[in-house]
């Protein structure tokens, strides 16, 4: 890579709690004022001003209840619960921002893909083409239980409807309104040619769509694609469909073969090697100097709550973690889950022995993901060496503490990312630009506003 | 009524078209910015300003496709098409105002009430209490058949599941969660009390929700909620449900007997005979005199497309109107929809012959509602005496020319509502407020955040 560009998300959620657990109570955090507007605001304008590229919101439809047989824990803790429509707040921060992108978590599971093909648009509209999609399938059981879907489709079945369900929004997004379909023509009294726009005529196993799309085509038409599936069937979904490959694990060199097979399956569709953007999930703890970001680390570790950790942590593993005491090694509890998650603790250290508390430290601040902790220079080595390793594009980085997390990777990291040129200019630096910029141009160069010309999706057609 | 303050809501959609047509061709209209986040924060500061208490914004969701059989002059006439989705422009407009509400059309016949529950909260949210709830069923055929829902729910019964979607999302807005369940207790570790939410246990005809709702009460709770429905299932169902009914007539005296029937049926519910807010829809051309007045109607006559208007009435009317000669008197048409159609515009004048051309001279300007022309005085006299007549308690203004009709009514018709005492004072006037105000504070005072203890949601338990 040497001298790629590094992009750089903030991984947020509409919610006073995230991945890391119990940090609401710090001091400084301030999630709770997640439900403002003036958060969302401050925080888009903050990022786009030190040259973030996006702000990448997750979304669960259900709550976490694996953990002693309901939601309780979750509740208490915050564990991505209470949680709002990230789709609400989209237009807000667009209205104070010129280059960010947001994607957004949306499961094909719930709803409709004409609707939410029209949501989309709208917000493309709006936003002057900065929407992205983080596409999901859903896993959660308390979802499909309260949306009506009774039973779950099984994982791969659920691929398949979301194969279909893509189709079906990029025949509504590309195919059905040509680019000179809306004219606006006073004198001669057309608004639209209805000889420029298409139906569908889509007849499939799950959908069905006639007719044409009702809503006009905006800047990106379809939102920059995100997913983060890891199974070989979501692999096969992300060649097939992935601008942006979000990744986690515990060091790069575990990513680095998912990051190569996903651009391997990329290339034998016919793709460029680097038509899919990888993002690992990080989080970063920094300061003036490594010392001062390490007494930060250990304060935060102090604010752990790890019933709230084995929330999260329990869905994974599939099997109700209360019943076990905290100092019990992950290797000894006999679930599929517990031993794929004990390979996958291993291979942050493999010397360590895992027991649940070790689990509940290690996730406690960033998850499943790494937690960097240094300097500015220190974290930027890091990252450098995180994308060297593990050919990665960027970084969806989770907070810790609302806000002084991204205020502090602004205040420490950016400055030395950009001298280093890994950043793009700063909007106002000498140099940079006020230009709006779209999402899909922010992470593939100014131009690329539409959907690549080697997509597969352009093999479809109405 | 007497000194009853009247209430005002722009009466918008997502789209370059509403319920005039043709008149986006006027050089005046701005309509084709209508995707821009600028019209909207601009439109929504300004009504902020002159003391507008929100704007409703409508939606449709498939084309108008009865007339010659298909889209193709919905389109060129850009009759409610294209058109984009309302939930996404709100947190914007929410953004730049404080006390202007947004009352959105979803229907419940395409989305799941949990989902869209949680839409509404985070909105609710975002806006500090500034949310609307226009409840539709859908009539269109074509929205159906890209939505999935093969043949249309015949019309009682989609009432049916209406009443069961509004059960299901007053439980997830009002009973899952005690008012004192989110503590934010740093010190204890508790952000949400779990002993204060509670499941929904709801098992019914369409809609299956075991579990509490995922989202934290909003400042209102409830959105306000507003239905258009004017048959007798849907008279019942505003009277179960409605806190605002949104009518339209060609004289008072055609709507004096509907607003009195919800009353009635209302006060039968036990409730109070005010818990409805009345709003007639009307379509006001001003200016400094009636003269000037007049001579802008004129010059908006000239823009009026008649195609535009006959694929707007061809729904209602239920025959293919292209295959009638635009001279041929309504009555003679062998049409339920048409002899209902005869009656309605008999009603604004019974000795003009109501021939297709007249029926497009009247609906191109303010379309099945009335067009009320003159001076500020004269308008304000015209809404005043609807108002006496019909018992109404407020009108829902559309637009002929974007954002020309707004920006009349602003300066010419507001004023004088103003000194007659029957608008709240300006918010920076002396003796205004710049207080923050909820949309339900706007319609029914000061302190009225929460649904009313009559309405006959109450009723519902878990």
């Amino acid at each position: 890579m040497t001298d790629r560009l590094l992009h750089l998300n903030a991984f947020e959620n509409f919610s006073p709690g995230n991945i890391s657990s119990g940090l609401w109570r710090h001091p400084s955090d301030r999630s709770s004022e997640y439900k403002t507007l003036r958060y969302w605001t401050s925080l888009a304008r903050d990022l786009e001003h030190a040259g973030f590229d996006g702000i990448f919101m997750a979304d669960i439809l259900g709550m976490l209840d694996s953990y002693r047989g309901g939601p309780d824990d979750a509740l208490r803790t915050a564990s991505q619960v209470p949680i709002d429509d990230p789709v609400a707040v989209v237009s807000a921060m667009a209205a104070v921002t010129e280059r960010l992108g947001f994607a957004i978590t949306v499961s094909t599971s719930y709803e409709h893909p004409f609707l939410f093909a029209r949501t989309m648009t709208s917000l493309d509209h709006l936003s002057e083409g900065r929407v992205g999609w983080n596409i999901v399938t859903s896993f959660l059981d308390s979802a499909a239980r309260n949306l009506g879907a009774g039973e779950q489709l099984v994982h791969d079945q659920r691929y398949d409807r979301a194969d279909e369900f893509l189709e079906v929004t990029h025949k509504l997004w590309e195919l059905s309104w040509d680019d000179d379909a809306v004219r606006v023509d006073k004198q001669a009294g057309v608004y639209v040619d209805p000889a420029k726009v298409h139906p569908l005529r889509h007849d499939g196993r799950w959908y069905q769509v006639p007719d044409a799309f009702i809503a006009e085509p905006s800047p990106q038409r379809t939102p920059v694609l995100f997913q983060a599936g890891s199974s070989s069937r979501g692999q096969r979904f992300a060649a097939e469909h992935a601008e942006g490959l979000f990744v986690h694990g515990t060091r790069p060199e575990v990513l680095a073969p998912i990051v190569a097979g996903a651009r391997d399956a990329a290339v034998a569709l016919g793709r460029a090697r680097d038509s899919i953007k990888a993002f690992a999930v990080a989080t970063i703890v920094t300061g003036e100097t490594d010392e001062i970001a390490e007494a930060k680390y250990r304060d935060l570790l102090d604010y752990i709550d790890y019933d709230g950790a084995m929330v999260q942590f329990a869905g994974p593993v599939g099997v109700d973690l209360s019943t076990y005491d905290p100092d019990v090694p992950l290797a000894d509890i006999e679930s599929n889950g517990a031993q794929f998650s004990a390979r996958f603790f291993a291979s942050a250290d493999p010397d360590r022995v895992w027991t649940l508390r070790e689990v509940a430290h290690y996730m406690g601040v960033g998850g499943m993901g790494p937690t960097i902790v240094g300097s500015g220079a220190t974290v930027a080595d890091e990252l450098e060496r995180w994308a060297e390793v593990a050919d990665l594009d960027g970084f969806n980085l989770a907070y810790a503490v609302r806000p002084g997390t991204y205020e502090d990777i602004v205040r420490h990291v950016v400055p030395e990312l950009r001298r280093r040129g890994r950043l793009r200019p700063a909007p106002d630096a000498a140099g940079g630009s006020r230009t709006r910029s779209t999402f899909r141009e922010n992470l593939f160069g100014a131009g690329a506003t539409r959907l690549a010309a080697d997509h597969p999706h352009w093999r479809l057609s109405l």
